[in-house]
């Protein structure tokens, strides 16, 4: 039984999408409205979503480690508001947590179509999961580990994952996206809706998901700065197969690099806001759980 | 007879197919080498380069006006940094300018595919676009008479104009248009080789091009927030026309907005930095024009 869940927006404030959804949602908070739970519906970086920018002082979505959260000594507007967040919708890690569930809404500038990013090992998590993913067959799910593990504004809560929804420019509301992200967050309330009333569901237990292995760099000169882009032929291929020697990146001289390694799916493809953290695409195992029900 | 073209990039720190571009032809200057001219490669804002950002204070590319460069009380970086570049490049207006034409490096995260935006009438200028529309028939033509007249970097110069290329998201490097705006500045420098040498140009006199109409902006509210986004139908659909009755917003609350009034050609459709300009797309006509040859 849950009875509160919280929808997050603007947690980056160049990420349009989740910016306007929450601005729409609260100019009409009864598209949110279910028998039996809440629903919050808030923006995380105000700030930020003022400025257009993806943070002011740091990623807001790598601001919630547990040990970071305790440390009064930080100073960042991220840091002092990770905080402010935690108390309103956590406390992170509580037996009596204000929200039972987070979803924090997100859009990419690679093509990742509608999915799931994921971190959390609960079985409601999962549930909810398994149920979108019969609801919404194009839906990819992606269980994260990438830079930081543990970090995001999903973690505050006992259950939640983050929407990525892409390609689409920071800085850019599309209509189709909107739509897609709008639709599965409306998905994800009647899933609640019949969870809390006991309903058995009947989906498939088996789900194919695309597990996280190892981020990948651009490559760069001495001095940090990327020589080469991602090849033409890997450019919008998320969620496909990238074998040895195929292409993956194009130096600047006009060299073709070819791919190395073990076969993976390339996911998060040269998205705008990874060149400063350090990398141009992760590589995931596709693999099968089993999901509890 | 030209003696100094140059080429410019980064004029916004986020579109990086100029900035990277610069960076290329910088560590590889044989590239741009032509026998009877020069041509001088350029950052024009490296703080907003190093920044990822459009501008620190002020659009550079509306920064040109003859009065704002020659008026000493203006005080942002971007006033600052355009009196230095036109010391350097221009100055505007005068008989014996450092540069005798300027293409400035543009992208955009509407989908323009591979674009010039002209606001120049030298015959020079419309010559050498000729010669580029023969080269590469997928290039379109945009006679811009925007927000603002007279106020772009390739103003300092006689001659010259922008490339725009997108649909690229700010701060991402796109392969194929890195590639495609390079082998345009190829042609431009071949061009003027011939034009020096004195060569016939063959090719049609005529030319197709876009000339600006109208703005249209966003349904806004009170506070001037956006209230619709582009509509499905219309996204992505630049250099098309859009007649009466057909569907160009999408309101928050779900209505659309149809388009009322003359046919006429959409372009720069839903570009990131023209929300705060107050656009969300441009209105055209399709116009023949003759080309002095």
């Amino acid at each position: 039984m849950i009875k509160k869940l919280a929808i997050t927006g603007g947690t980056h404030g160049n990420e349009l999408t989740g910016v306007y959804l929450v601005k729409k949602w609260k100019r009409y908070p009864e598209l949110l409205k279910r028998r039996n739970f809440k629903t919050l519906c808030l923006h995380t970086n105000e700030q930020s979503i003022k400025e257009v920018r993806r943070y002011i002082d740091q990623d807001l979505n790598r601001s919630f480690k547990s040990r970071d959260l305790s440390d009064e000594s930080l100073e960042t507007h991220e840091a002092k508001l990770a905080k402010k967040l935690n108390a309103l919708l956590g406390p992170k890690g509580s037996d009596t947590p204000n929200v039972d569930f987070i979803v924090d809404l997100h859009t990419t500038t690679a093509n990742m179509g509608l999915s799931i990013v994921v971190s959390n090992e609960s079985a409601l998590t999962w549930k909810a999961i398994a149920y979108l993913c019969q609801m919404e067959p194009a839906l990819k799910v992606y269980r994260w580990q990438g830079d930081e593990e543990g970090a995001f504004v999903d973690s505050m809560a006992p259950h939640g994952f983050a929407i990525e929804v892409g390609a689409v420019p920071q800085g850019v509301l599309r209509a189709d996206l909107f739509l897609q992200t709008e639709a599965l967050i409306y998905h994800l309330l009647d899933f609640f809706e019949k969870f809390n009333e006991g309903e058995h569901f009947t989906y498939d237990k088996r789900l194919e998901i695309y597990d996280h292995q190892k981020l990948v760099d651009y490559p760069r000169d001495s001095e940090g700065d990327i020589t080469a882009m991602v090849h033409e032929k890997r450019q919008d291929k998320d969620f496909t197969l990238i074998t040895s020697g195929e292409p993956i990146f194009l130096m600047l001289s006009g060299e073709t690099v070819c791919y190395e390694g073990e076969p993976y799916y390339t996911i998060f493809i040269n998205e705008a806001a990874y060149y400063e953290k350090g990398f141009a695409m992760c590589l995931a195992k596709k693999v099968q759980i089993e999901i509890e029900i």
